[in-house]
């Protein structure tokens, strides 16, 4: 069994991680590192924990040796001691924006600063699977990946790399969990509670992503437009693709199957008829599925595909204990296999 | 004061149009008439009326003449007897589909079946008080308005009126007191609750009212998909507008207030910060505005534009409110006051 | 018409208080004041009102003289320059809890630290009408009521006139708004939301109040454990009433009509059948309505007793309006017509 | 590994035990049976199981032998042919209230009718492990438990079982799930989203269940209160347990840790401080975990004690399965590891 240590463990993407790691057959928890709550036993903040986990967790400075260290603290908190962290641990996840995008003119044009670490930048993979599964096995350093960018990618890869998008128009509808665990004005529940609120109303850090993992990105016009919406966990996008060429609902079924066929955690759902036709987020809290479905608006040559994952599990700690699991050649599934529940 | 009456008064826009008459100072409540609940006290089905209102339900059979009579019932049911409904009072609105388009060839083609009565199409006036105010004032025979529909059709029609639509994309959320007051599978709460679930994925009915309300109709590629949110009032929609040249935030603003500032009941939010910055239906629970914001996607030449509405009240009950004012000739605003709540 | 400050305007309670004040045929709105909103326009903090009211809030420096000064601010802020406002207008509301009970004693103990103006304490009349209908009548100085505190009172009253209760226990489930505007941890929106969180487990400080407005309050033991709920406005509070006699539940209809038969805002809803049978906070959004709902358990003794209000309105700022119709003479019911909203 | 069947498995508690199933080591799908949904795929009724599952369910009819049958249907549709499965199978688990009581007139009393087979009652165990564990062990016939039995009686035993127990109250407050699959008038989402609606309000059918597994049933008088809440999951008990001597918090630590420190799926959660000092259901959706927390209200001699649990997992399947667990002398938590999501 490796030992796993999250610096950042405190917040709720280190929280679902230790959830992962948990129940792992090939993983043991080494250490929960978190400024903030050092001191505190780790159900304190994970409460679903309680009785599955003794651990306390540890400042910073305490960080120790270990298999496979994951960073899952704040964007920018990491990428200036990675080469300290390198020195620790032979594998490194980092689920932060710090190492998704390969270009450090990319990154300082996404996030408005120079990289402090771009030598880096080249040494990581980026950490989806049905993106880069063949670059994931066996690597070492990968990054997270972006939640809603996830989302994105896998509702448009298959039909951009087959050459027929026009334009992409990506329509979040995304839950709370999103913001982080630390509470704010936008979070407070009277205000935040069953609204639709428009935020990232005309681009979005995320596309970044997208575009990095596009065949071509700099052909096909993206556009993006998030809505806060009354959910904890989820991310629902709607991409409405308009294609360049004649095309219909059995040919989408044709593209996705060819992509998505074989894929371990994507389910294409598109029936005729029933309740589930289509993807809903609130089915995938805790499972590591991204469920995609679409309908072929043929008089706008739009096809409306639908992704629907959770924020924090395929969106973020899932990915890299899947990612994990292709970088120590073990069964892609192992620790992923919570199906999700209904009705929820 | 004139006597109102209202058939299918059960139903959710019937519980909200009584609401809106027993607060409205020039109308009086006449007859409350449901074939399912005939008997019953009006407070069994609208609890919140309980103490405002002491009619009792009475059967279709028991109607008599009023000053106006509004038709709430479902879709297709009221259409055959209209002439009879004439005799019986001099103004009539009818809330349901059967009215608004004004073309038969379009009824037939939005719902499928030849309309029972086209000769009398053309004597309605679609009642949206934004889109044909002069015609409704003294007008005797005024439709309903789709809920949806009114939500993307207020969101495009300014820059569809100034020519500048090169295509148009309506991104649907809504609430689900829109599917009326029966329970049926999809609207079983374990089910329900929480979801964000696509339907409409590529068509939908109210686009025939949008089509006919654009100046040129034929002309603008519109696309729709709708998705029912966890929400029980309330329509958000996010009109994806891409105009046919290059246009600012400040241009937005001066169309909008051009062809809004003098309406009573939408407002204009696109504030550049605060919590409150664009439009959000639950606001606007109970109230009659119809709220509209946007921002300025330049990279794609992109007009993201919000309008958030409650379904029953400006989706249904409220314009039909508005408009009989105009038909009467009374002050727009009577009966119309409630602002919504903050926070709810 | 009468002009209306308010300090702590920029609150939850303050804000209600400006939505009933804006649609009160009496008032009309001098200033709105708070210290940390200063500078910004009403609108801001309170969105409804977009369109509603023009006026911006002023600094607690700017007060100025004016008829009606209601005190919205937290508890323990105002009750120290109580005579300063006392200089500014004839009558004062105070919603905070500094002037609702009547013995200093009782304030240390219940609020930990002594009472900074006792001397002040007799003047105040406690401002719930159902308790105080004719002392309110021409009075200056009014308390506000706690949200929980009336729920509670209301329930219990008529049984505990009749001195028919030998314990009472009271189990309350709570919305968000109780909090307040201002968030924190407990109202991050991913833990808030979906919770049924125990607090005030064996006590609640709004005892106080009821133990206050009953006649023998000495006599009865009340125990209380509240529970913050998926709720953003509403109050729920189910009253187990151990009696020391038997009964039945005609009886109990019999001494809740004889108590409340006539109140203007108390409506008993206990009915045999039906969805709606029981009070439901849910209905009563914006509504000044407290519904009161019994049922009679005789192997136990115990008289349910459900009671519902909207903790911002019948419990805030509602109660306080409805006192000031009485302070000033008015029809009780002014600026109180809204009747809450179905479905909601 | 065991062949377990299930018939009724179209319902929610079907779709429970299904799930755990799929996850348990020691199991496999023999057949899912339901009448009403006979040649569908398992996943259209239970969508999260896509992919993980490819059984349809069959009918009664086809219904063939197997090492274990799970009953799942309704109360009262399957004790009639209880002989009939018996044939079929060595080991049955009726998750149904028919053989939960162990007394024929117990039962006629709670459920208004003679019981059809009252010589099955004393064979079969009631299936809740922290009751009954050594007399499951090898057991071939068990008994569901009620969901908010199991809440009523884990809060309550231990106080119980020492005597302790002078009158003790229930205030429930539960989610939509436990009114099952199919909707009815009162599952529409408009109604019952965001409700706190009373039902049960002076008995409930538990009780029997309750009182049976107490040591002296008749002795204590027990009342009890339900609310349907916001929520689609879980099980949220206040037992308000009135004592017959002083007592304090830390001795009801010692009387809960006695009992229940051995228990493994029992946590006690009775903190200080903190934001999730005390049980809440929402972070237990999909757990087999029973939270229990109390506290002391020494005024009152009045311990408060709360449960939370997954009406559908520790309230039905996964209470099931922990039996099963034990019947067949397996780990008590086989198939059970999965800890709950938070935030959630």
């Amino acid at each position: 069994m490796l030992t796993l240590s999250i610096v950042g463990a405190a917040g709720y993407a280190g929280g679902e991680l230790l959830r992962l790691v948990l129940g792992h057959p090939e993983l043991q928890l080494g250490q929960a590192i978190s400024t903030s709550h050092a001191g505190s036993p780790v159900h304190a903040c994970h409460p679903n924990l309680r009785g599955h986990v003794r651990a306390t967790f540890e400042a910073p400075d305490a960080l120790q040796a270990c298999d496979v260290l994951v960073l899952a603290g704040g964007h920018g908190t990491h990428a200036e001691r990675i080469d300290e962290y390198a020195q620790l641990a032979p594998r490194i996840l980092d689920l932060s924006a710090d190492f998704r995008l390969r270009s450090a003119e990319a990154y300082e044009q996404t996030y408005g600063r120079p990289h402090p670490k771009p030598e880096w930048l080249e040494r990581f993979v980026y950490g989806l699977p049905e993106l880069h599964r063949e670059q994931l096995r066996g690597a070492t350093h990968v990054s997270g990946v972006g939640c809603n960018a996830t989302a994105m990618t896998l509702a448009l890869l298959p039909l951009a790399r087959q050459g027929l998008v026009e334009r992409a128009l990506f329509d979040l509808k995304v839950g709370s969990s999103e913001g982080g665990a630390v509470s704010r004005e936008s979070s407070h529940h009277p205000e935040r509670s069953g609204t639709v609120r428009p935020y990232a109303t005309t681009d979005h850090r995320h596309l970044a992503e997208v575009r990095q993992a596009l065949p071509d990105s700099g052909d096909v016009p993206l556009s993006v437009t998030a809505h806060a919406i009354e959910m904890v966990r989820g991310v629902a996008c709607t991409a409405h693709v308009f294609l360049n060429e004649d095309f219909s609902e059995r040919q989408l079924w044709g593209v996705f199957r060819e992509h998505y066929g074989a894929e371990p955690f994507i389910r294409l759902v598109a029936a005729k008829s029933g309740q589930h036709r289509y993807p809903e987020p609130k089915l995938l809290a805790g499972s590591n599925h991204c469920d995609i479905g679409f309908a072929w608006d043929a008089g706008n040559r739009r096809a409306v595909v639908f992704s629907a994952l959770d924020n924090l599990v395929k969106g973020a700690a899932g990915s890299a204990v899947q990612s994990l699991n292709l970088m120590c050649g073990w069964d892609e599934h192992l620790g992923l296999g919570f199906p999700g529940l209904h009705p929820n």
